[in-house]
């Protein structure tokens, strides 16, 4: 039977479950809230779903709970992050803190994060910078997972790319965040429970033929094609060629391990035009899509983020819905580590 | 009937006509290469084809052959050019230069251009800066000709993304140059021209019905639905409105002045991963990436900017194609001005 939890309660289960994992309190508190906030916003696939996976990972030794996280400060507008297989909320919260430090005096900077086992939802730190009224671009690059066009089965990432804009507050937070694949992984996993067909085009089986059967789905097609495969592959350039940790090419020659790379964009609106005339001119330009002719049986046209904001204003009061097969993996978490389970609402 | 211009004949008559309507020589000279470059590669709409409508846009007070740029150097990081109403390659080099500059000492530099006419091709200035050897990163926006998810009509601008990175030299360019839309605006013409049926889901009519009929086909679609339309937005956001020179909701609102706006991003390697890393680590990529096992009917597997550097390749030995029309236009543009039309290849 699915159960929904308040969204606090497993805000602090995650950090218990991280911190009886051997990760330190800071960490702990610091990675826990982007779980919780993909899993507001719906984006189940990065939300508390991930917390069973880590504590996996943190077991064979593919994610380190103790990571010597270190920072190459190397110029006025840049940083790397090197994040010794950290959980990626770990190392990107705090190349968030350190790329808003440096936009304060430069205008502009950019950190890269080498080395995470996963980013998370690249989504959730281009809000955290957004937040802090500037503008803010993330993209990431993983394991092939995607086709690349001309070419046949899993060859590049459905590398993410989110970016997020502040406004006065009149509307919900304006953030993109889209892989670079036409749907995502966890889309075709979902149409496998359904049992419904995909969308035409949108996936191939592992030997390349297009299929629209769920159960023999097994690579995601890019997002119009070689757009979306060119895509995929300058993000996996400007994340882990650009810091020396490249992913596609060792994997391709049979290193196949488990990490993934991430660089943020941080923009300072007040060295532009302003920082009050961007805002406003960021909800004007929300009116103007607002108010723009919809199409038949449309009812109203939407910005990006604002249907996530609106899931998780609903799941902010009714709390996060945890299916059978999840809640009796955080059951058995919650047993291995003598923790509590979140009280369901 | 048809003929074929050498590039270095076409670049030196362009100069010609623009320092005869008005430019000056280092303007005309600072403008001219981005047509060419545009044409060489096959991106025909925005090469030589548009020397034609410049003319008329000088004339018609539209475009500014004198324009007193300003550069509001704003932060380390951060510059704003404003263009006076420029032809987008006078500014936008500029801008190249600014920003390469800010980016030796600062590691990352962010450029803003706002009120060119037209930003011309973006994929030239991403490829000016990989020259230099640093990773360009380039958007624009301008007026809205696309579909925007769940509205009807020209919504929202084709905006497009360009990123270049520079490897050692062993391959041609990797530089992904793409629109926001599906396919693009100048496509659809050569559809008509041929009069082929468009690809399904590519354009509709002015009210909005989908359609693949090349002769009322008026507003291209979004790349993949609501992420094509969402970066489009973004884009509006990171370059007009970031500038305090919104474009859409004036737009939107009947002001509809021809004007684009854009940004640059340059990212130094040498203090991320190292130079010489970056370089083999993109050529590394591109080896990988050519190696992928081929669908069937594949002859070779490419990455961004491969085809256009043949095409350039091809065109710089015999010459870029103009078509009747074209030509009939610039034998105009050259009498106008008393200046000798380039000889024929």
């Amino acid at each position: 039977m699915p159960v929904s939890v308040p969204s606090a309660a497993f805000e602090a289960f995650i950090r218990d479950v991280f911190a009886a994992a051997g990760m330190s309190a800071d960490d702990a508190a610091a990675a826990a809230p982007s779980f919780v906030w993909a899993s507001l916003r719906g984006v189940d696939s990065h939300g508390v779903s991930r917390v069973p996976r880590y504590v996996e990972m943190f077991a064979s030794g593919v994610a380190n709970p103790t990571p010597n996280i270190t920072v190459n400060d190397s110029a006025p507008a840049v940083a790397v992050v090197d994040a010794d297989f950290a959980p990626g909320p770990v190392a990107l919260t705090r190349a968030v803190d350190i790329a808003v430090a440096k936009a304060a005096t430069e205008g502009a900077a950019v950190v890269s994060v080498r080395n995470t086992v996963h980013t998370g939802a690249i989504g959730y730190y281009a809000s955290l910078i957004a937040q802090r009224g500037l503008v803010g671009v993330g993209i990431a690059a993983g394991s092939p997972m995607m086709s690349y066009t001309g070419a046949v089965g899993a060859s590049v990432a459905t590398s993410p790319l989110a970016i997020a804009v502040p406004g006065t507050g009149a509307h919900a937070p304006v953030v993109l965040d889209m892989a670079s694949s036409l749907i995502a992984m966890g889309k075709i996993a979902q149409y496998k429970r359904s049992g419904t067909p995909l969308p035409e085009g949108a996936a191939t089986t592992a030997d390349g033929t297009p299929t629209i059967d769920p159960e023999v789905a097994k690579v995601p097609t890019p997002l119009g094609g070689a757009k979306g495969s060119g895509l995929s592959l300058m993000f996996e350039m400007l994340t882990s060629v650009l810091v020396a940790a490249p992913i596609l090419t060792p994997y391709h020659a049979g290193q196949k391990k488990h990490r993934q790379n991430a660089t943020l964009i941080v923009l300072d609106p007040t060295v532009f035009g302003g920082a009050e005339e961007f805002a406003a001119g960021v909800d004007a330009t929300v009116d103007t899509i607002h108010a723009l002719p919809k199409a038949e049986g449309v009812e109203r046209v939407l910005v990006p983020g604002e249907r996530s904001a609106e899931t998780a204003a609903a799941r902010s009061a009714s709390g996060i819905p945890v299916g059978d097969k999840l809640w009796t993996e955080l059951t058995e978490v919650a047993g291995s580590f003598g923790i509590p389970l979140p009280t369901p609402s």
